[in-house]
């Protein structure tokens, strides 16, 4: 393909000297002031803008994501502020750069298995072959289960209510709750879904490919992230991160 | 300092295993399905949730800076994607690198010079003091001029008017405002207020330090990245770019 | 764990206020001045110095990685060199970030399949199993086959040829030139060990664990991107990147 | 400027199906098992080959750099292999992110003034306009001063006794030393050549342009992070760390 090709294309934003079209919508008459940052995201993940109800269901996807404290992105952030505070974009870059298979990852397995199922038949079988594939390769089912939150994760089931208050219930929540059932029985274990499992049937509830269902955390932990920044600025904790690891790892040498 | 340290601390958010505390507001009570992205954003910037005019004001500033196409940060996304195709927080990652001192940066250029000022005084004065210092050093002002968009940046003039209306006008407005006159006389120019002078004059209005004013720019830039991951999965860029670029820029050889 | 736990430790370096420890050699004076660059790569990788042969070998490969012109990583250092000239570290650590599983992962790839592999029995069976592997599950065979490079990839047989004379000819080589043959018959193609292929056969001759195996490209393209940062200070091609990029693009909108 | 213009080009590497050139010389045939990473490296820098004396102090400066434990660099390393373990590439380039104005930022400001100077001359009276620029600043002068290693940083004098070896000697090394001794007379304090500013130093006296001189230490810590990468995969130190942390930092709430 090159330069000349039709295929070769973007259809997301465009200007003109007077004008800024966004998936169609004119920037600064359509968008700015009339849609929050969430509704942005929404428009980017499926080009159009969402109703009401999508409205409030996605940016509290997006919210629960935000703000979980010192993880180990925001301490990322943290060291790489106090390495080049010049620059706070890296630092929130780095931060983002955890957000992989551990953590937001599971968003994205949760998704993926939920749009990979036929979801007009018989949801019980759909979950039990969503187990046996995970369960028989000893790997863990993504979106399910939870260290401290349990027997319910409360971000995901506040979700799940969301959804329905928004008369937007659908086959994928059914889906991933009897996949979750279903793998507590198989291991013997409470296993909840968690809220990236939430986040990952709601996502596909909303049209979301699962293939950029990880992006809703990786929109919320920007904005996180730069909280972080802030407050490291006017208390910072880095030095002291350093020193405590640095003598505690290297304690039996020197 | 040390762990002991009473100074080693975050006050950002904190969990239990029945609770997360986010700013002092219960996450799943107070914030999910209650607040939008951009309230978030304006919680981890300022402390406080915005009042009903302040989100509206502040989802706008990242609103207007989501999505301006095929800039170097999207092409950023779309090779980094080539590349790393499993690792969608890499390519968001990488594309928000380039928001330095070229780009976003003068967001907190604008809302320094304008934080620095005194505001209760004599705002001509003050212009005349920011437009020397820079006009003196050679020194682009911050937050003034745009190539394409003059004499009027219609991002800015939007964002403006939705100050106004949340009846939240203040002399961070009138200063910039004073700042590009001068300049533009100085420099014998038509230099409009353009979009981020508007954002770091605004974000000064709403208490939002300078020394993170340019991460409004991280936040909404990583919502937008997202976007381009996904059309770059379904209509590749990248490849063409490569071969294009290897083409114009080693013709000479080989 | 916690910082008192005896596995909460770290073994590569440490120092006191005369001494800097790496991998128990003294900084100072057993390693500047004594060792090259590659060396200490090696270091890094197998928590000991070279031989001399193996150090001949070792900088070999990452030589043969260092440069490739205006790759997918080098571009996307340029573009983000030219939004935030004040960090060459970003443009340098955004280049890296595409070095995913599309290019540098599949050293990884081939370094798995061959430390996987029985080395001391019968190489043409294994060869099989591997190639079967891959070739029933329609994927890749990493470090097989090259677009432009073929029938032999010319870094591939220089690397080769200087394990040879170094004296280190090892069983993991003709097991990946046996994948190959036999790849490229199953395929009805002729497919050379390309040099990620031979990288990863010789690191597993090295005794580098496939695991870090990508290593030796990070390392080696962090010392490359550094370059085009410099060329693209004196002879910027960002802008006249983003300019056709944007115009292609974009040219049926607007 | 666009892709027609004789302006847009590449001197590093081009490629034909039948040789690699990089830098005009055949990489396989001329730079593949003849010289070493560290060689490349200077290359990369300069444009042209080292010497064999110019091989050895580059590459003694490079060395000098790769490791010195777990700095915060180490650290980011390690936490982001724990979120994105699939992404090697990741968490190198998130470690070197922090390798800003803190600490390898000041080999960029050491060779920077040493080459805004006049070498030629009254070297005395050189560094005195030096010290005066940053003192009278409140500035702190790049490449002086050391919290462990002192009268003396072992890493510097090692570098300049190497330099000597070589008959490298020259005015750049002659006048940071002033530099040093001038800005612990002005300040009251024993403030040594560190290791930075003898980096600063013999770069510029190697004809490294200032503006990439820190690209040495981002080359040379790219090297050391896979190592601490590998070391995370066998003995995990993340874990700790986040738990400790996070305990220490919010231990008054919840």
């Amino acid at each position: 393909m090159s330069f000349e090709s039709p295929d070769f294309r973007s259809d997301i934003s465009w200007s003109t000297p007077s004008a800024i079209t966004v998936f169609g919508h004119d920037l600064v008459d359509d968008l700015v002031g009339k849609v929050n940052l969430g509704d942005m995201g929404f428009l980017e993940l499926t080009g159009r803008l969402p109703t009401p109800g999508e409205s409030t269901v996605f940016n509290a996807l997006t919210v629960s994501l935000v703000e979980h404290g010192l993880t180990p992105s925001a301490i990322v952030t943290r060291m790489t502020r106090y390495g080049a505070p010049e620059s706070l974009q890296s630092a929130v870059a780095a931060g983002l750069l955890g957000l992989g298979s551990t953590f937001v990852g599971s968003v994205e397995g949760a998704a993926r298995y939920v749009q990979e199922a036929t979801l007009d038949g018989d949801l019980t079988k759909e979950a039990a072959g969503i187990v046996e594939k995970f369960v028989s390769a000893k790997a863990i089912v993504p979106g399910i289960g939870h260290p401290i939150h349990k027997p319910l994760d409360p971000r995901a089931e506040r979700l799940f209510g969301l959804l329905d208050e928004a008369g937007l219930r659908g086959p994928q929540v059914t889906l991933i709750r009897e996949v979750a059932r279903q793998a507590g029985d198989a291991l013997g274990k409470v296993l909840p879904v968690n809220v990236t499992g939430a986040i990952g049937a709601i996502a596909s509830r909303l049209g979301i490919d699962w293939r950029v269902a990880r992006g809703i955390g990786v929109m919320a932990r920007a904005v996180g992230l730069v909280g972080h920044v802030l407050e490291e600025i006017r208390t910072p904790t880095a030095p002291a991160i350093w020193r405590e690891v640095d003598e505690a790892a290297t304690r039996h040498h020197g």
